[in-house]
């Protein structure tokens, strides 16, 4: 049995995309750049996806360009947008709660002389409103604001976000990283009032080296990669055409019929939720209803379907993760503490997570294919783990009455 | 009937490369980053196709990077170099017939104050090495040359350019962009006594959307993509596993009795050279014989297997082009005039074709695949179109008897 809850660091290709890749490396294999059929035939397969993208996001094709992936995608954002546009000020706005391919980006705009004004969120992840209102100022040229959490699965208020700088700043930028967010929510950048939108392939069962960067017309991007001028010169550089179809094809089925596969998947959420809840000594991090991209009343209503962050009294993260692991069930470490990358994302210390959980938090993420015979099965196997591992854990008997 | 010679845009990918590229996506989908099993499993690859590039270049596993594409491993090293290495000096050298993905980041890098020296070549595209030595200052940082050219197939002394600017500045880093030369030389940079090397995927049937930077151990660089830290922070972003192992693949399957494929496919363009010789007014441009990174008594010693330039008197190079193609025979434009970027290249004009010849180039590109009787084909509608086509080119009639 193996139960796969990872879909937030990546996902299981489709199979249809699978084939959409192998059929164009086997087919048609051309560069797009050169001129005979062969070539032509290659292109062909860019411009259907520019188009499938196009009417997703319902923008216009030629605003759409295929990167590496969401990394390269907010590189070229970030960096792109502020070296463009600096003339026009160095101030740039963003959350304390980014991905590190936006905080990273940020670090060095900042060496290159750019002011940064980290935002704070509530303790459910939501960007502060009235922090973003007191920040914009009139050498503000950009801000950018992540549209699902990746730690937690906050959805952020982006068209009040986007509202409230524009009314304050109309020529600031505003970038999204949508990475965690398309193939889970309605995105349409020009109706949120955006300007610059990233997405990631393999993070909706498209093929890993593959992204979007959508760039509004006539917005300012200075290109990251040079070269023979591919894609109007804003990114150099052979296309990966069979990835670019396989992403489309992925992106495809991942918006059909999405709004019963969404409510099938916050359903399933609700559930694996109110399951966990019940086990003794956990704490579920993070809003808890379904989020929208605009502000609601309740602050619990702010959630993407697919993630769910728990932190476990008494026991180690990457002890628990493994011990799923034995039992087929694949899951993330939730807690900056057990990545790579120690000092970097601090989400859970942002929301206030407390610092005895800070080492105890797993997450656990969903795809449109989880069943709730999966989370029964997580269920069962947590609490099967919990109490057993407690009992290894130095204190763990001790405090274990105290638990919230 | 189809005969595929516009290998040096494009290669077709290796079925065997397919399957693996399948296989990996279908199996193996999991996060080189996800610290269960799937992750494991994913980073095994990438390890393997470290492991296999290293032993091709007989360099350390560490010191390979995963990029995605040629484009992007010239960026890195050179943006990267130049920036990483700015305090030592602000001086750069490069050759005047480098591709787009050199150029590009050239002229970026003057704008950022960078001095750049470009070196001119003799008539079969070698670079003058007087005027290297010459060059060579003291605050020279960066010296790039590519090991085979792109339009006309010349293979650099790199050996010897190596040992030039070694002796003048032992600090100045030497990188080569070997995306033309990867899979037809044997290429041992520490041995060259370079410093830095690109490589790109789909020029040695590899997938597209991937490829490699070699940077020699201690060697700064600073990285062009932010984020997670994936590649000990020299490339950010979740690693291409599927395509990263198909191209290691590709690179086996490549370097597997390099040799013998070698000598085979040179007797082929030998014999494509004495063929086309034979038909009126053509004119093959760059060297004729076997060439090696270092240099030789004789200035014709220096072809590459794979790449013949040919100029055809009183013909447009893109109406061959198209009537080639409608007889199932794929080449190139050999000339900037007719590619998407006219300014850029300029290899023809460097190397002293003449202006009339300029618009009348053709690439014809093989690989080891490549028959005699594609060539035998080839040259047979080459015969057929010449005649034809030059009835209807302005002065064609004319001008006939005074082809070269």
């Amino acid at each position: 049995m193996e139960i796969y809850m990872d879909n937030a660091a990546t996902t299981r290709v489709y199979s249809e995309v699978i084939d959409t890749v192998g059929k164009v490396m086997r087919s048609d294999y051309g560069n797009p750049s050169s001129l005979h059929m062969k070539g032509v035939d290659a292109e062909h397969y860019i411009r259907c996806a520019k188009e499938t993208f196009a009417k997703i996001l319902k923008v216009d094709e030629k605003e759409i360009i295929f990167t590496s992936g969401g990394t390269e995608s907010n590189n070229t954002a970030l960096i792109g947008a502020a070296m463009a546009n600096r003339r026009s000020g160095q101030h740039i706005i963003t959350t304390c709660i980014e991905h590190a391919s936006v905080y990273e980006p940020m670090m060095y705009l900042e060496k290159q002389g750019f002011e940064i004004t980290w935002l704070p969120v509530n303790d459910h992840g939501i960007v502060n409103l009235d922090a973003l209102k007191e920040a914009v100022r009139p050498d503000t040229i950009l801000v950018s604001v992540m549209c699902v959490n990746n730690e937690i699965g906050t959805v952020q208020p982006i068209e009040d976000v986007a509202a409230i700088v524009k009314s304050c700043n109309p020529s600031a930028l505003i970038h999204v990283d949508a990475i965690q967010g398309f193939g889970k929510l309605v995105l349409h950048p020009k109706k949120l009032g955006i300007d610059l939108l990233s997405i990631s392939g393999h993070k909706f069962h498209g093929p890993k080296g593959t992204g979007v960067l959508w760039v509004r017309d006539r917005v300012k991007v200075q290109p990251l990669i040079l070269g023979g001028g591919q894609q109007k010169a804003m990114r150099s550089g052979t296309e990966n055409v069979p990835g670019i179809a396989g992403m489309a094809k992925a992106a495809e089925m991942e918006y059909t019929d999405l709004e019963n596969k969404l409510q099938h998947l916050y359903e399933l959420r609700t559930y694996f939720i109110d399951e966990v809840e019940k086990l003794e000594g956990t704490v579920v991090n993070g809003g808890k209803k379904r989020g929208y991209l605009r502000m609601s009343e309740d602050s619990e209503a702010c959630a993407a379907p697919h993630v769910v962050s728990v932190s476990f009294a008494d026991v180690r993260a990457e002890v628990l993760l493994h011990a799923l692991e034995e039992a087929g069930v694949y899951v993330s470490s939730g807690s900056a503490c057990s990545s790579n990358h120690p000092a970097i994302s601090g989400t859970l210390k942002a929301i206030g997570v407390q610092k005895c959980y800070l080492d105890a938090t797993l997450r656990f993420s969903f795809s449109f294919d989880t069943t709730k015979e999966d989370i029964d099965e997580c269920v069962a196997q947590l609490s099967r783990l919990l109490p057993m591992l407690r009992r290894y854990t130095p204190g763990g008997r001790k405090k274990g009455g105290k638990r919230v």
